[in-house]
């Protein structure tokens, strides 16, 4: 029987962001695409989107990021029945998941801490268990890998700073998580990568007009379709050069 | 009414380590010293150890690291009666607490990853909040400090590593806050140190002979009154050169 | 008059590394390739195998990689007639030089460290300098760039060790080089790269039997055409999601 | 016959600065000094200041940090009659040589790059290669070590910035040595430290009122007493916690 590549996307934003984007553009690549994320909306939006521009997507639906709904999310992925007769072979993952907790460090509740590091790190860590136990089982592609493991990182990723600090113990968590991963996995030929992506948290903490008149301007902001177009590439990359963490930055970023 | 500087550590092991060096050290600088760990006897026989050299040192245990536990053990630390008379004012505050969770990624099971993260990163933003709030109260001392709050790092606080994913996550978590705090309160004159310690990670993932035949070798071992020697520098700096993150090796380490 | 797209590439070695792997993918996709070497058998054995594959190439030897022989070489490549009638427009520019000076620091004569900073850095500057004005010429292409000058990196640009003290110095300098291009020049939508690419010093400090086992294991050392392909890759990034530093290593290295 | 220990520091600027600063801190802690320099009246001014003290100070003027200059200035240095009858025994030394080469990069000359080069890497080389050889000669001190090399660093030493591409090449490069240094003579318990003191640059690339200013404000500038401290404490680090880089920054510092 023959197969076809399947990536797993979790995160999906309102579908307008990076987890959009790479859904997109691996479906125009020939991927079926199965999209985890909680608002049911945005998640049949995408999937309609997709499906509508002769692609194949999926939406698995969950209600929290916790470390079991995360984990168990994949047995329905695995067992769903696409409408193509082709084996789905699970190939390449993005964990896209985050939560906006921003704000000065005595205003930081218990609650945005813990929330911080369930979602980002500790789905992460259950995330990353199967998908890796799915890449375990896959022969070598051409390229001489088994798949190719995702992560959106931020600058908040590699410093914090004055307003991040609940966000930022979250995203410094899943970059150690993906640099463990990268050293383990990467002798058995599973990449790992990390991209310093930066339109997150500058994005994020924006709000109101300056949030749009920042996303308008080209020569700042953070493309996702360009962004996209990198994990294409990344997952092409032969064996022999690897990379594990990415920086990406608009041209006209001051950083 | 006269004053005597207070040193509060959260975490001393075994007292050993670099907990019970530093509150060693600093109770024979003359700080009086509050003790918060989770095993009575280590807690109580390092309480005497101190009160029995002439220092002062009082023993304030927790069932568990959670965030409300380790806030509200602040409570019972202002309200303590020490013998003598002056007034303690924290000046100096050590977060030292650790969890071992070592091993391959597959084997990591979902209570090893929380338990680093709420142990690691969520107590430790409990910890920081009641020391900064009282550091906020403090006038300058004659070096232009409000206080002093430090926390122990290993090298797994800056490289994940094949057997330190989940205790990895949490120490970059809790690296991620000591720079947000640095950032935002060095401007109110409080001092955020990390320090890159080396002993931790290395000689918990020894055991046995090899464990012992480490810490013997003074050429490879961090030494712990070292450690808390340089504390005692680090608090004594001027605020107009001021160290946020300090690697600190053995001579003969190679890294 | 149409355009044609021109790589120059300073430093080919023997022709079988990053920089021989960077000229035939280049010419390949199109680009003339104008190549600066000291070897010139080297130099002329590249060009027919790049003109055997129905390519453009044109040879430019220098004698040293002194200041002015770097950049008067410009003068000769900018007026250089190609066979076929359209303007040749610089567009990519790798510096790929390297002088291998490896030793015990007690060893290390003045000489060594005189090249290794001459070859490495005064070169760079020169040649970067001569990019840098001739891509202020360029106009836009279609993603937004003016054009994109390479270096090659090592990790020995980013740590020194006990055998690399002159060959580090000169690498750190290059990369301080490109970290500035790159701040001042990204504004103007020219994109400055530095790779972390790892075959050269790793290979360099390997001789006889251990160099060629080293270099036959695909698992281990970095494919120069994978290198190239990334090369090509980011030249063609979307200037909203620009790269300044790439760490590329093979999927079993330990690192 | 006893002995007395010897601070050797090259570059002193107009001796207000980092190198005069710890030339009058170790003379008062019972330091021998003997200052390297270009400037005659400056060294002159600082031995009689050092001497009025009742320290004792020596001046070594050289025309230029060629290699050989800097290396032949020890062969006085260690020939040099004191005084008084001990032994000189060199135990610290301090390379604070700098060269002011800031602007946008096409307005760099070659000159100034090589210049940047010579003076803060070949020169640097030559410099330590005298004192590691004199280390060598040493027995250990009471805290297990050889002696003490020091380099001082910038915020350009790790970054390349707009106006530093020169300036930041040479750090670079010394920085790469001090690594370099670190991990070879680490074993032979010679104590390599460079620090990130950033009044260097910062102050540099200021004239006039602004510089005046920000040297007067005690929150923004890094005090060069304080930093002559930190390198007293960073000779005094038991060889069980050596320091190898050490961030200092002012604490209103926004980095």
């Amino acid at each position: 029987m023959s197969v076809r590549p399947l990536l797993v996307v979790a995160g999906i934003g309102n579908a307008t962001g990076t987890g959009g984007a790479t859904a997109r553009t691996f479906a125009k690549a020939g991927y079926r695409v199965a999209l985890i994320a909680r608002n049911v909306d945005y998640l049949n939006r995408l999937v309609e989107q997709i499906t509508g521009a002769e692609g194949e997507a999926a939406a698995f639906p969950i209600s929290e990021y916790t470390y079991s709904e995360t984990s168990d999310v994949f047995d329905k992925i695995f067992a769903y029945q696409w409408p193509s007769p082709e084996k789905a072979e699970l190939r390449v993952a993005l964990w896209n998941v985050g939560v906006n907790v921003f704000g000065k460090f005595l205003g930081v509740a218990e609650k945005d801490i813990q929330s911080s590091l369930e979602v980002h790190v500790t789905a992460g860590f259950a995330f990353s268990r199967r998908v890796i136990l799915a890449f375990k089982e896959n022969v070598l592609d051409s390229l001489g890998s088994r798949g190719t493991l995702l992560f959106t990182g931020a600058t908040a990723s590699i410093r914090g700073n004055v307003i991040t600090s609940a966000f930022s113990a979250g995203k410094h968590g899943i970059r150690a998580l993906s640099q463990s991963l990268a050293k383990e996995f990467g002798k058995e030929n599973i990449h790992i990568i990390i991209d310093g992506g930066i339109l997150t948290d500058l994005s994020l903490t924006k709000v109101g007009a300056a949030a749009e008149a920042w996303k308008a301007n080209p020569d700042v902001r953070l493309d996702t379709e360009s962004l996209a177009k990198t994990f294409i590439f990344l997952t092409q990359q032969d064996r022999s050069a690897w990379t594990w963490e990415l920086d990406l930055r608009p041209a006209h970023e001051k950083w």
